[in-house]
């Protein structure tokens, strides 16, 4: 029997992803902070949740928040999930947070007698719309086998990392990458421009290079024109990064580039907000 | 009527250079610190000169030493290229160096009534050997009007990044953002193995994300498995990165996640020496 | 009349701090999670409490405890402070703390009708032994006249910093600047030792300098002598560090020496343990 | 009898050296690039040199010049210095240089029959006119105490550190932990002042504790002012920090604060420019 699922967090990422899964045949209800974004997946046949504990009361939950604060609020704050989580059901967590918490979570799930999943995605917007996401998944594997009817409607592959911690160090550790290869770019550019020399030059030869990646491609047109419109914002990429070196921090672990780095995302959302995509730090040697 | 050239270094990347200049029918003077490297060329009917001088007397000359210090020796030092260039002959340095010492040059050259063109290159041994370089020109256009059939027997594609230092800017440059996509690897891979994560798992969520790239590919898996082969050693990649550094220095460009790298570069260069591939960075956090 | 004073944490600093107090004259109720840590001062007069709470009931009450989720146990624990602090009473907090937490508890401790005080401290185990310590006050005046008592039976002065949160963030900034201190210590010694010369040399001119200081005058001869007897653990230092760049973080400001820097300390803290004093650092390049 | 003094460099710490040189009774011969600036030292009796070279034909020759490439210039240029040193003088230089450069010239003089003292200074442009620098000198004990009437009239202590490099290593490291500690205070100002903290309630707990240092007090006023008026030049600390930099570099020595430092100290002279004094560093935060 097709399972029921609770989905909670109707972002950017949340939006595209709870629709697939209304595409998919799921009996879904919905639950978001601010209720009029789930809409549209109402106009679709979508049940409204007036709390997070009435979407819990699913086979399946999906939680996916904007940062560890709002997850908290959503499982152990009044209404929350935490308190309606059925035994035997599990609940599949998509957010980034710290592993840490991750596994605090499912100690908590475990005392409900329910199952937990962290599924921390790759893939952007773009992927959740597409249904093409790619999960890094920490768990059991047998909970992941339950759940994987689910997480094939919303991506394309499931990738297990390991126990709970495992996903979310994962996901850290890649947003990581992408965020100083970001901050590369930005550095290159500010030291070619200074020397006078074009930035659409360090383009051309990038791509002729071992330099050559998807990131590139898709950041370096968008630096170069100072075009900022939000892919991945700012505000995300500045909190993972800081989730990251939080927990190097905890394990003893430097990382002083990824270090320097956040300190530049940090000056920069200082300087223009939060909103903007997180490529904006090339903008920084302009403020100077 | 082909212009005779003369080849002065034949380390990992000039004598592959040398080898197709002599394939595609270029007479050939050739000249290298330790003579013995010239062996195979002058087997292969290329001349042996017993200074830079002599191979200097040449249509067109091509410069491709280590360092500075190791260029300056070659043109200003006792029997030295400047001393014997000939006027209207053209000079290619495809050393990478400060883009300063490449305007030096080009005075130097131009008092001797020659032309200069900076031509450092991208592609690795592995390009020089299949003649699948990239040249980051800088200089006049009409200079590199003439020495086109010359590269052209070398690579597949030529890029007139702008005047004289632009072409050593734009190489400076992007070496620095490779430097900075390794450092990030090694901080990330660090980071999920105190996390208890294999660090495979890192690799196979990169190739399905937007972090995938050639670098990673060529890269990670050497990473993972600590063979430091050189491909490009740590002494040159060290050197590149600290020439970028003082060209942001000397133009008042902050660049502090590269100076964070390098300082990892130059740690791991003083616990196991520079002839490792760049990549060995990632041995440091094993050291600690 | 003779204020009854609570105290709430006896580890380095709260131990002489609540003798002081006892030697003073005050009636004082005392608090540790390891109540054998309150045996001495039973004995020379403390009256022990069973819980945070019943040390609450006091006119004034003091807490000094290692790091934010220690405070936030005590105060919001079971059996915690707010749930038995007295109308009228005051709150005075001598914990570093985040400036956001320390706001947190002036709305929850003015809810119950009493009024807090933070007032993190400088001067060490040895002020806090001659009851010479300075606290770094935020919050209002008039509390602060209230307190005046009780602060002068442990320290030689307070100083007004400004409302709830002022005091933190001048202690996190002032400890900041020592533990960066520290680092150019160890940077230095580092550099000097790898070039041969001895590090006494170092120490030496630094005292007939500019660069001459309390600080270097305490911890450079420790650095030499690779002596680590904990006067500030360098678990409390990292965690002060953090606790500034999480601030800095928040607010939008840069702060790259210090980043680079917290890194170091995370790794030296990641190879011996955080019960060194945190001038161990300068043994991570022995490590390498 | 009074050895004849040849004096070259007239800058900011040269002037009130030769001054005290001729109050002490001297046989002075003074050379300057910009010739002018030895007018007032003419006037007292100083005889003024057309070359390098007609200054370095004295007893003892003292060279403070600004950077590298300026020592270069005076030794090895046309009219230099070491085409003119007499066999059995002796030259001391109180430049800050690279160590590798001290011992050329070590190697150059000894080439000459004659003999070579680095001796840097601390004491800044207040130490030079009092005559009470301190010079960290490097070389041979013997020279030492050959010069020592020299050293003597223009300061109060002479540090012998070792072998030539000794003593330009010490400086470099000293000069580095101005910086760094400089840094410290710029960034924990920026900190307090974004959370809405005076920086005088810094300075004021910064006095009562453990970081009270002569450098707090004499910077963090002018900090507070953002008065610049240049005690020490950004120009200069830039550059000894880039050659503190270049040293570790070399030797395979990590500074990441010091390296984050520069890149700041880069910044803002990229951004104001060189003459300010090197504290100017805390006005890149209002630049952003």
């Amino acid at each position: 029997m097709t399972p029921s699922v609770g989905f909670i967090g109707l972002g950017l990422m949340g939006r595209p992803m709870a629709a697939n899964l209304l595409k998919a045949g799921f009996k879904l209800t919905v639950w978001n902070r601010t209720a009029s974004r789930a809409d549209a997946l109402v106009a679709q046949g979508a049940k409204r949740a007036a709390t997070p504990a009435e979407a819990a009361a699913s086979d399946v939950v999906i939680t996916i928040v904007s940062d560890p604060p709002a997850l908290e609020s959503v499982l152990w704050g009044e209404g929350g999930v935490l308190g309606a989580l059925r035994s035997g059901s599990v609940l599949v967590d998509s957010s980034t947070i710290s592993p840490a918490l991750s596994k605090r979570v499912a100690q908590a799930v475990a005392a409900r007698g329910a199952e937990f999943l962290e599924a921390p995605v790759t893939g952007g917007t773009w992927g959740a719309e597409k249904g093409e996401l790619v999960f890094m998944v920490g768990g059991e594997t047998a909970t992941l086998k339950r759940v994987e009817p689910v997480l094939g409607a919303m991506g394309k592959r499931w990738l297990h990392m390991g126990p709970h911690g495992a996903g979310q160090t994962i996901k850290l550790a890649t947003n990581m990458i992408l965020a100083l290869e970001v901050e590369a770019f930005a550095e290159a550019l500010a030291l070619v421009r200074a020397a006078g020399v074009p930035g659409e030059r360090l383009m051309e030869v990038m791509q002729s290079s071992m330099g050559k990646s998807v990131l590139l491609e898709v950041k370096m047109p968008v630096m170069l024109k100072a075009d900022s419109t939000p892919s991945f914002p700012l505000r995300l990429m500045h909190k993972d990064l800081s989730l990251a070196l939080e927990l190097a921090n905890q394990l003893g672990v430097a990382m002083p580039a990824a270090a320097a780095a956040r300190e530049n995302y940090s000056a920069i959302k200082g300087a223009v907000g939060g909103d903007a995509d997180y490529s904006v730090v090339s903008e920084l040697w302009k403020k100077k």
